[in-house]
């Protein structure tokens, strides 16, 4: 870079450096792909960004994103009588809600905790809406029967399940709700040879 | 290569391009390799190579390979009278064996097919010692409960479970021997957003 | 998707995914990160988008991207007269001239052609500036010595080599200009074993 | 592994370990795909290994592996009247030979150092035959002009490359030979936007 001071090029480079798997050179590929693009192409994605935050709203029933319609608090799922409301699916992120639905293999309902939580998280109820999860399970009709813990199998989604676990248990023995994890084993594809033991172990022991 | 007939590095190089994952170019590196070995290097690989059918043996019972003993026609796990004759876990390979047992998860017999079947095998029983397996299931001890089998989640795999199934079946259930799976769900590392339909589906559906 | 008409975080991630090596799974996960920005940096991020065509300027000498700055028509390159205006550089894109900037290596002009030319392309010239080239290389001070032509070295990259060879040779020649090529061989860290062909040819060729 | 003297199969993979890019996990697939092997395959292996340093000389000229004649100490390549004793290159392994050889663009001769020197290498002149190349030199025919040194780009090869011309530099001077080295500059594929700066100054400075 030859000036000293900030260019709006530099700027938007370090803007993209922030999105999620992009590096400074991808970061840079983007500026001059948005150099060259036509000036009303550049305006629609610039006011599509702008209106973002104003066009989505967020479910005040499971924290999801959905497009936003007036005077509607909760998205299409929340909203859908014919599903299941005995189930609640806890899952981290909207990703995460999408995958699941995709499978179709799930008719319940859902709550986005917006994240996981790092091993030493000093504020941990805050990562993951607890409070608003809390106050879900003492709210929630008693039609629900049970909670399903949906966090990735890695050291910070098997913290945030235990730490939800040990905080929602009480409550949810208290009104007889039971407390589920996805199963764990064999995932489609694997193979014996190149499993780890804990996988090889859960795929033992949980046999059916 | 320079001369028109097949050298001796042409033809090594080529029974290495044999052995598994090795392309041509690694296959030559191996024979350069070699030729850097000292000779007395050299000779103990060969006759290594040259002796291993003479002094490995295949255990009469789960076919596995082990160290040739005179005399001894068992593997140091089927002749070992502290494991739990009650469970059968059938598996393709000796390194799916090994994965297991290295897993310390397992304390049954084992039984290895020698592979698994194409789905358009010909001869199906031959590749997997189905007669083998027949004979073992019919001729076990009454203490024999429960046959598990343990084969890879892809389509050969699952192919060679659902023919096994079938043809033990009928032996099994009239000695009331159960049939069993591993269980699927997420592995160790699964992250939902990432996750196939089938195994989100399995994840649900045992969960637990 | 739940909902049939179109929404703005498919919208947003139809838009990213038009950007340069962004599949659908990562511009939807783009859209999920603004979604989780705070307001203020979603609307800095949208005026910098919004404003990039107007506070970048494109250089009236060498076609290059620089912060626009009232009544300046030259890059801070094109401007430098400390630089050396004996030898023109041309290449096909900025990101390729910082990348020769920032090996400190060149202390030359350049000339940005914007693109390079696919081998069927109708109308060439557009793609290329070549009438800006033309101009250039007529118009420029008479202490132009050398034009260096810097193009990726795979097949598009050489046809556009070819193709601006022949189109300014001739105006070159009557001038005393110098057509020159980067220079052909083993790259840092290349080896001999897996060089190709052609880059051995041209690494012994000219050899030093 | 279930028992604690080892086994054939244990000594068999720990040799095969020591192949250059074979990890554990894959010399012990390759002794289960020799386990797997018919009887008579496997001897062939074992033999083609066993007789592989009788069946294979070393060129006396080149030091290259050539199939073994009797009473024929030179490779074909060295024994090829035709070819231009002019030109010398030197080469770490004959895997680089064959590449060269290969990309037929050289019709010269060759020597073959065994390898290159590592920075901190004790015992320099036996890992790349440097008395062997010296004795070369000195008796060459006068027809020898050009040495050329031919090694990898990177650090040990570039290390290399300085020792032999700093130890042949003399005696070469004397004699009227050229010490060269292949051309720097882009190789085929090459990208301006990724190139490294000394790739982008060679290629510059090289220009043609």
């Amino acid at each position: 870079m030859t000036t000293s001071k900030m260019t709006k090029i530099e700027k938007l480079t370090e803007l993209f450096r922030q999105f999620p798997g992009i590096g400074p050179r991808q970061a840079q590929r983007f500026v001059y792909f948005l150099l060259s693009m036509r000036s009303e192409d550049l305006s629609e994605l610039s006011e599509t960004i702008g209106s973002l935050s104003k066009e989505v709203s967020q479910c005040s029933s499971c924290f999801r994103f959905f497009p936003a319609v007036e005077n509607r608090y909760k998205c299409e799922i929340c909203s859908d009588t014919s599903r299941d409301n005995s189930l609640l699916f806890i899952v981290a992120k909207d990703v995460d809600l999408e995958s699941v639905e995709k499978s179709r293999t799930y008719g319940g309902l859902y709550f986005v905790t917006g994240g996981t939580l790092p091993l030493n998280e000093k504020n941990p109820d805050n990562k993951i809406r607890l409070k608003n999860l809390i106050d879900r399970t003492n709210t929630e009709s008693q039609n629900l029967r049970e909670i399903i813990l949906g966090f990735n199998l890695n050291a910070e989604g098997e913290h945030t399940s235990s730490y939800i676990e040990e905080k929602i248990g009480p409550i949810a023995a208290k009104k007889g709700i039971k407390i589920s994890f996805l199963a764990r084993g064999l995932s489609t594809g694997a193979e014996l040879e190149y499993a780890d033991s804990t996988t090889l172990k859960n795929a033992l022991k949980n046999r059916t």
